[in-house]
């Protein structure tokens, strides 16, 4: 970077189009020589954005070599790793390297960090052919750089939890802090999805900002083992956790309390609303505040169903369909605030693993899903 | 309907696929025999939505029979008058055929009304083959009734307001409402689309609850001068009014104060974010409340930079993309809480109304709008 004028939004990153957000651009400027304002990382990980590398890997037949041309070829390109198909990002990890004096980030040359914000306009450049990866899963050990802008956002990976488990924190850190801001004391939470990572998070947030009932929708028998007990092994594995005898079993977490995250359990298909409502009104609902936490199409009805007059729906699932949420709100009479999911709170990374440290059961439940 | 159950969500009006809710239906029961607790309305006129006329227009090359058999066949094979390409329905009116005794409507045979639950969940029949419809524009004279359940919205239309004016303001009454709930005394209320519909209703319920500063963006300076001064002749009639000498000019309204709908107007491409945010900036921004009301797509990353940390984004728009929303946000670091627009609140379309009856710069905005 020769220029002398430097976008907290990055913007003199931009080449192309000119003028555009970095996300939106075609192709990010990727130079190492770093703004007064900026940081660059020594990058070690690229973990993808699981449609990302879905898309790449059956466009390429599971061909290690040449998923690993198109992802280089993505990157060099681009200067940064957005599938142009899918538009996903992820997320990186690596070691700050150089921080400019005007960096707002705190961040310190030497420590271990996470980008917290999209790998979708995050300046990056691969120096090493990705030759140690093999191509088989999103998690790509890698050398090269990143540059951080002023408003970007990194954490610094905690010394204490794995890095696979502090990755998959941070990845879904949004949902808790903003469940934890909406949720008010006595209130009926309605978590669905409650055994995955953002949900069993969002959960456990709920918990903390002193819900009264917890009501966890989970879609079959498996996951409610999951969400009932999270040391338990699931009944054929299915459920995609490690086997038990492996599984690490920090004993301060053994010694925790053994409370539930959910009060009541219902099994449910989430996309359909009146048997979704009928069941939930069984388990103590409609809920004062319901957390969509499941990445399938057509669960907006479901939800706004199952939420008192006057209640809150968060919307976190990405597949979530805007005017399938407004007209349907509309359409049911339905007098309910709706938000849309916003990945970033201030602080909620150290929120999320803040509940990890402190929850055994979310932390039992990650470590099944993560199989770390 | 000759069955003994009724459900308020009108569920047991479904034929196909069963136990899906009535907008998700392929096909609804629209005969005319009520339920103890529906109402049956006499059709008068249906009020298309905008989206839906377009493209059957556009698919029919503007052919007026085309376009009337294309709304016929989806009226008669679907029961309800949904567009299956665009989803979308719209409005009507009619009269009060009918009222079961358990409806909680409040509706008596005779009143005239507008139903405000979408035409995608409304059984409905046509009986006069639309004879009187010139295909030409989205309001369609017709015959035939339709059936509102128990938990159906309708609105008995006021005296005072020339009908088309009153269902004009009735379309857009949810925004007004729920700005009107998140503005707070003092705050800066950013309106994008200000000289549009909801968008000016929007502005006067900001008003009315206190803003300190309005700011109206609008895409020209043909917009800027209606928001400027509603009675003035735009330029050269591009906005669309009607001509100004056939103009209605209700005394009453002449000598209400001319009170500006916004204090500041920008003319921008809202599409484009970083010039929207350097204007917005200008002009007293950034908002603390920012009112999305323009049905075009990619306005979401001006509205979330033009937005303070720590405000409010709400999403009237239509064309708003749930993801582009939630990665934007996410993108620019911005903690702004992100408001799915809810066509429904209670009271909305009084609500509304009496803005029309009271804010002379928005009656005469609509009046060169609807061209009543």
């Amino acid at each position: 970077m020769t220029t002398k004028f430097s976008s907290p939004l990055g913007l003199h990153r931009v080449i192309e189009p000119p003028g555009v957000l970095p996300q939106a651009a075609w192709r990010l400027d990727a130079s190492p020589a770093i703004a007064p304002d900026e940081v660059r990382i020594r990058v070690d990980r690229l973990n993808l954005d699981a449609a990302s590398y879905r898309q790449i890997r059956e466009t390429y037949s599971g061909d290690p070599d040449k998923i690993r041309t198109a992802v280089l070829d993505i990157v060099t390109t681009r200067g940064k790793m957005q599938n142009p198909v899918t538009g996903s990002g992820g997320m990186l990890t690596g070691y700050v390297d150089a921080a400019g004096p005007q960096s707002p980030l705190g961040l310190k040359p030497g420590q271990r960090i996470a980008t917290l914000v999209s790998l979708t306009l995050t300046p990056l450049a691969i120096t090493d052919g990705l030759v140690r990866w093999d191509g088989q899963s999103e998690q790509v050990p890698c050398e090269g750089h990143a540059i951080l802008f002023a408003r970007s956002i990194a954490a610094v990976l905690p010394d204490d939890l794995p890095g696979p488990l502090a990755l998959a924190v941070m990845d879904v850190c949004g949902a808790p802090a903003l469940t934890s801001r909406v949720v008010r004391k006595g209130s009926v939470v309605l978590v669905i999805g409650a055994a995955g990572k953002s949900g069993s998070l969002s959960a456990a947030a709920a918990r903390q900002a002193g819900a009264a009932t917890i009501i966890g929708v989970v879609p079959s028998e498996e996951e409610a083992a999951l969400l009932r007990d999270p040391v338990a092994p699931a009944k054929d594995g299915g459920a995609g956790g490690m086997p038990p005898d492996v599984r690490p079993r920090p004993a301060a977490d053994l010694r925790a309390p053994q409370s539930p995250l959910a009060d009541e359990i219902v099994i449910a298909d989430a996309r359909d609303p009146i048997d979704l409502a009928e069941k939930v009104g069984t388990a103590g609902g409609p809920a004062d505040v319901t957390v969509v936490c499941v990445d399938v199409a057509g669960c907006e009805g479901g939800a706004i169903l199952s939420t008192k007059q006057g209640g809150t729906v968060i919307f976190f699932s990405m597949a979530t369909s805007f005017s399938a949420a407004a007209l349907g709100a509309e359409g049911l009479a339905a007098d309910v605030t709706m938000l849309v999911g916003n990945g970033y709170v201030p602080g909620h990374a150290d929120f999320a693993l803040d509940l990890i440290r402190g929850v055994p059961a979310v932390r039992k439940l990650f470590e099944r899903r993560v199989g770390s």
